[in-house]
């Protein structure tokens, strides 16, 4: 196995060590867990999120003003555990309450729901949530009881983030942050497996010839295998996918994201990017941002997502308004 | 070969689409040249960098403001023609003159050579450059007399950018960007090679078993291979060797850069940049700001590399003033 690691059970350790040193951030003692350095701000509501580690910057590179206060890593591909999450809940909460962006996943939502219970107890800390399934894939999967929770976290994030900024209350939150995963849908692809630190070698098999179409960010099984396809009709077979299950009418109004899963040159993202504007110009929708990068990646796979976001006036605002954090800023 | 491309001989012209319709940027008709949608910006000098396409984010990436005004791109690892660069210049021209960030390869160096030449007899374009040598790792290599130019080129885009955006003229920038190349230090490696779109296979051969350290960001020779290292032994002979090269003195302050190649988790770059801050605060140097992400690439290259650069006040002021770019965004 080939990483720049030192040893596979230190690897989440040692990242945290690495990030809080990068950035603003502090790492709650005896945890993985990471929150802003001047967490619980006052007065605000805390936004928090956190899953498996491995798909950075998600979600601790979200973190910062506008954004997120906190986020849990789990071991990589391993949900965190309820005692951290709980923790993470209980060092954001400035008074106003937390709410919490959960990815649908089984161990994620278990944990997250016994967390949100325990803060409540301890510490009588008021918390929402939204469960995100953005996934338009498969509506069963490994790990998953309905659609998966992928890259459209992040503009779940963003507008959860942004309300919060702004003053918004827990149930202004909840609102806008269900409003955007109602309105988001996202496909993914590899062109080939990640290797964990742990296994040191492929999760699954994909021959030199196959792509997988509809994966999930831990190579859980997607649609089907398909012999390897250009990056257009690659990005056809997912926007496609994307914008039926969206059934949006002529004129609406998106924001785009083309999303590497960790492994892809950015050069590959921008050439299924300029196919993915040629479907959404002739579907007939008007594109109001577009976002090319590593989002929510999956280690070192190779692949891609696509989302897209429907827009009202209000997510508009809300994805438009400030933000600063490593894997993602807004500049006013 | 698996790559999310169409055509090996359009994925340059494909990529650059699809950059400019995601960023504010214009493409010059039947080039390969980017610039800012508003160039030139009447009053201020021209900042313009390019190079070889397989780097990004690297050049366009930083097109923006506080940063490049335009970036001209080659074909895969091949340095952009004079005559496209000469185009780059006068589009950038907003009558105070134009300063080039030229990466040290034989190929940028004599294009850009000849198209400041041409730019200044075609339109009496006044033109300034720094050719930036970082990579402490060999004195000569594949495609370079003397040092190579790699990630330590981003640096010199700030302060470049944030001398102009002030209103610093050719001279005052010629200074301020020469002085950021000769503070700066970068050295590379490898834990596997890139494929480039036309070859479709490895550019080197490079054992499961084998690093290679000292390499050049188009696959060129180090200084040396050595049996799969660690991630802190990594970070320590990358480090010592830049740190070597720089001789500072105890409490000098610093910026650090851990830049991946490509294909490199975000995870793993976290793991080099905590031993880097050991290594660094070890030498008793006073780190004031750390950069972890992929700012120049090799394609889907794994591997790292390492910069530091002296910080003086005036580099201090130039690298903490705004800038918003896709690849960088510096908030005040």
């Amino acid at each position: 196995m080939k990483k720049l690691i030192n040893d596979p059970d230190a690897v989440v350790d040692e990242m945290i060590e690495g990030m809080c040193t990068a950035h603003d951030f502090r790492r709650l003692e005896g945890t993985t867990v990471v929150v802003r350095a001047d967490a619980p701000l006052e007065g605000k509501v805390g936004i928090v999120s956190g899953g498996g580690s491995g798909h950075e910057p998600t979600h601790a590179g979200f973190i910062g003003d506008g954004m997120l206060d906190g986020a849990a890593a789990g071991e990589v591909f391993t949900s965190p555990t309820a005692d951290q999450i709980s923790e993470m809940i209980q060092a954001c909460d400035g008074g106003e309450g937390v709410f919490c962006v959960i990815k649908n996943y089984e161990g994620d939502v278990m944990n997250f729901e016994t967390a949100m219970e325990m803060a409540e107890m301890e510490a009588e800390t008021e918390v929402e949530s939204v469960v995100v399934d953005d996934d338009v894939a498969v509506e069963d999967s490994l790990y998953t009881s309905g659609r998966r929770g992928v890259a459209g976290t992040i503009f779940v994030h963003k507008v959860a983030g942004a309300m919060a900024h702004q003053g918004g209350g827990l149930s202004e939150i909840k609102r806008v942050a269900a409003k955007a995963n109602e309105h988001v849908g996202t496909m993914g692809m590899a062109l080939t497996s990640c290797v964990t630190p742990e296994k040191g070698e492929p999760t699954f098999e994909l021959s030199a010839e196959e792509v997988e179409l509809g994966i999930g960010i831990h190579g859980e099984p997607g649609t089907e295998r398909t012999d390897v396809m250009s990056a257009d009709e690659i990005a056809d077979h997912l926007t496609e996918a994307v914008l039926e299950d969206l059934d949006l009418e002529g004129g609406t109004e998106v924001v785009t994201m083309v999303n590497g899963m960790g492994g892809t040159p950015l050069m590959e993202l921008y050439v299924v990017n300029r196919r993915v504007q040629e479907i959404v110009g002739e579907a007939g929708l008007e594109v109001w941002d577009e976002r090319v990068g590593d989002y929510m990646t999956s280690l070192d796979m190779m692949g891609c997502s696509i989302t897209v976001l429907e827009l009202d006036d209000e997510l508009k605002e809300l994805l438009a308004y400030p933000a600063e954090t490593p894997g993602l800023t807004v500049v006013e």
